[in-house]
């Protein structure tokens, strides 16, 4: 029997509209690409939502359904884009600034953009590719510069494309399974896949995650949006932020430790989310030089990689700033789990407490997961059985956009992560290793996440990577590559195999260590292992 | 273009198994109505769901959109119903133990329960009316003392009906905008009329108000749910805290004022929920005996009628607990806003902040109220312009269940609640009275709910109902009805004038007052005042 509810589309245009209805007061903080800072309210994005719509409409010609991307920082003119495009039933695709130009022209022309929205900054990086972009119509440029000039053709200014707009706009009635937002994956392993999201999935998600057990975000907060809006849609911040009534700072490009610190300061922000680099870098930066006072952050929230326990401790311990780690995916929009202790754990001893904050968490309402065996069967949830972490749920793609890959899907409806874990009894998610970075030795699994993890926990080490080197007669064993603190510091390989011997059994630890300047990263920041076995896996080491 | 999403339907299931999976250790505690305690875990009421599930399936015959109602207090079997009915894919009818016999056979007879779950202390009630119930198969009597015995036809023993069922259930699909509940309204205008919930409705419901802006529920939570499960889904906490992971604590019967205090202090509970009648009650005996330890209490979340400035400021002064204002119907699933004081309120002085406390707050993000006046146009949101309240949103009603009354809906799809209000620039909605309940002398609006809550502050008044007589001059002027605290308390016309003199009008201020010794109540426990115009609004005060 039907119910008698109304019909109320969870859309980003309810998002946006409630937040200008019930907290147009809250602020919108942007420290820009050149340094200067602006600041307005919701109830001004509201109005500038609206010109923006208005100029999609009437101006760009931009038709419901249509696709338009977006190259840009973190900052007020990118929200607006996050809100106006699907408000007026386009489709936002943000496109990652680090991809290399083979990928940029790949995501450009699958996705099918006619219009790009560019931050001036960022504009060589498309001039570079501009012969390969014959079906874009229309570059408009954000920030940009007295004098600035551009080989883009079509070009138009920001601010003169909003300037004679109305600022009333007529938001269309939406479909919630309408496509909303497109993101593509970081294509490590082949070209990139791309990720449609819908209003619905993409409201669940912000609704889902600002939760008490989850993000924790109400209009008490000021949030720093560190991750990137060209990175999974800035796991969903905008949104839950206009939701939950709390300040939003953004940085754009003023990424360094020192400027972070500043904006924190300077800003008040007492939350901001971020990859494990960033707080890395931070740490480090507030250990050489502690600001006097102003530090108001509780909390930073991280995912992209697994954040080290060491990492989580010392932030604690030295400035009382709790590191909260969460997970997720492009295909799952991308916040699926977050790892907070729970009441039941109080008693617990400091040591046992950071395992499990070091552990990749407990879903939320709205995803489900299971670990996979090697022989096909669902693995208890005893934190020791290993498998390939699938997952389901109301923010889980079905499939990738113009794709007919189906390898990554399961036939009864999950999708295979490539990541593989455990889940404990308490539900807590922990990712041993992705699945293609496992090593294999002498019919025994070592995970490569447990061993960086442990090697960048040592006083000298800045960061560890470790990936599998061919061995006759293992079949595979562990190589670490490590980037030292300083030049002044040096290891030798029998420290480094006492170190690890505390936490592994001897057939997990590596025999070969190779000292690097930095390891190779990939276009969102994570270690590209694919890089570094190109480089030494050839089992001739360097 | 539709986004490639997986199908993931929001129904009480997902909640159901969520609870299992992630918060299965998280406790129910039940105060059973013979005063007996019984605990169990989420996982437990996982698997006795499942029993039932069975049960409804395989030995009462029930099927998908049947009507299955409970008549039965606050306790874990109850839960059970909530959770096995809708769970199945039947409809759960939670049928209101405090109506009249004329309604219950209305209620009962409209929804087409075939199967009533009764609690044995109420099967008399069920008794009187019998004749009238020839289309309900089966009675499921529940917590039945040794020796029972009833004159209903064809009872079962709930724990018998359980008993001998598998503990695994293939729980159906289900369409998120199936039906999953039913509740009627108190039929204080005429007869009752039903609110069919979905199960969408009923998720979003939950995991909206679970929010940090809202009610704020994590797993570090233990609730103690007062508000009764046979009134509007005991405003959706069921469902909540198994979404939230925390501690639910049910009280049955077990609802005298030092009866709810010491399940306070026994069960550790810290938040709760009710309406303002219970907590004055409360207020009153911890005064008289407060416990010297282990009250562990933070808020009271209330609902159902105006709560008394005056006694949230008492109640944080005398204790540190903190009163929290709701505002719902049974139309509207039932919440619809709540008023916390936000950052912005943090600089304002103690009075004012009571007076935002003392607002039945803002929307929920998924709600949207607006205030229309009487020439049928929007008033703005400036606090001060009176209209009636009405509201959209996903878990609002877009019609009543059976019936084709369209008085209470608009063409443009709004329900009007009947109430009359205001909203602030900020978002604060205030009730100033129901539609009906409202004064209008010589030509002016007087507002009873402000005239009972100014009165209500008076230190020697337990309870004050303001109702309109009429009056040849002015066509209707106030008269208030008094309860006084104690007999040896008295107050005359004059001082009560005066008292009132410092916050109204004096047009505003009611020249007749009648002490009574209590104010009639309906089945939901708000003041009756089609009762008290009966008695006293004919003109001839007694």
């Amino acid at each position: 029997m039907r119910a008698l509810i109304m019909d109320y589309p969870l859309t980003t245009n309810t998002i946006l509209e409630f937040g200008n209805r019930t907290f147009h007061h809250k602020k919108v903080v942007s420290i820009l690409p050149d340094g200067s800072r602006h600041e307005y309210s919701f109830s001004d994005l509201y109005t500038r939502c609206n010109k923006l719509a208005n100029a999609l409409t009437k101006k760009l010609g931009i038709k419901k359904g249509d696709m338009v991307g977006t190259f840009a920082w973190n900052h007020y003119q990118h929200l607006e884009l996050y809100y106006g495009i699907p408000g007026m039933g386009a489709i936002c695709h943000t496109i990652n600034i680090r991809l290399s130009p083979k990928d940029l022209d790949y995501v450009i022309n699958h996705a099918g953009d006619t219009v790009i929205f560019v931050d001036a900054s960022l504009v060589p990086l498309l001039e570079r590719i501009l012969p390969k972009l014959g079906k874009v119509i229309n570059f408009i440029v954000i920030n940009a510069p007295k004098g600035f000039s551009t080989t883009l053709p079509n070009y138009i200014d920001y601010e003169d494309l909003l300037a004679d707009q109305s600022s009333e706009f007529p938001w269309p009635d939406l479909d919630e399974n309408d496509a909303c937002g497109l993101c593509y994956t970081s294509g490590t392993t082949g070209v990139p896949k791309g990720a449609l999201y819908s209003h619905r999935s993409t409201y669940l998600h912000a609704l889902t995650i600002l939760g008490p057990n989850a993000a924790n975000i109400s209009n008490e907060d000021t949030l720093l949006l560190i991750v990137p809006q060209f990175h999974v849609m800035a796991w969903g911040a905008p949104y839950m932020c206009l939701m939950a009534g709390a300040n939003m700072v953004m940085p754009s490009s003023n990424l360094t430790p020192e400027g972070i610190i500043k904006i924190l300061v300077e800003e008040k922000v007492n939350k901001a989310n971020g990859v494990p680099t960033i707080w890395m870098g931070v740490y480090e930066a507030l250990k050489r030089n502690p600001p006097k006072e102003g530090l108001l952050l509780e909390e930073y929230h991280v995912g992209g990689s697994a954040l080290p326990i060491s990492l989580i401790a010392s932030f604690e311990k030295d400035f009382g700033i709790k590191g909260v780690h969460a997970w997720g995916m492009t295909e799952t929009s991308p916040l699926g789990t977050l790892s907070r202790l729970q009441s039941k754990h109080n008693s617990m001893a400091d040591e046992d407490k950071l395992k499990i904050r070091g552990k990749q968490g407990i879903e939320f309402p709205g995803v489900e997961l299971r670990v996979v065996k090697e022989d096909g069967t669902i693995a208890p949830r005893d934190g020791l059985t290993m498998g390939e972490i699938e997952v389901r749920g109301a923010w889980v793609i079905r499939s990738y956009f113009k794709s007919d890959e189906l390898d990554s899907f399961t036939s009864d409806g999950w999708f295979k992560t490539g990541d593989v874990g455990t889940i404990d009894p308490d539900g807590y998610m922990q990712i041993t290793d992705r699945k293609k970075d496992l090593i294999k030795s002498g019919g025994e699994w070592i995970s490569s996440v447990a061993l960086e993890n442990a090697l960048v926990s040592h006083p000298k080490i800045k960061e560890a990577a470790v990936i599998a080197i061919p061995d006759k007669r293992w079949v595979e064993r562990p190589l670490a590559t490590i980037v030292l603190k300083t030049t002044e510091d040096s290891l030798t390989e029998r420290e480094l195999v006492d170190f690890l011997a505390r936490d592994f059994a001897k057939y997990q630890i590596p025999q070969d260590y190779i000292f690097i300047d930095e390891v190779p990263k990939t276009s969102v920041g994570k270690f590209d292992k694919k890089e570094l076995r190109r480089r030494f896996a050839d089992g001739k080491l360097h």
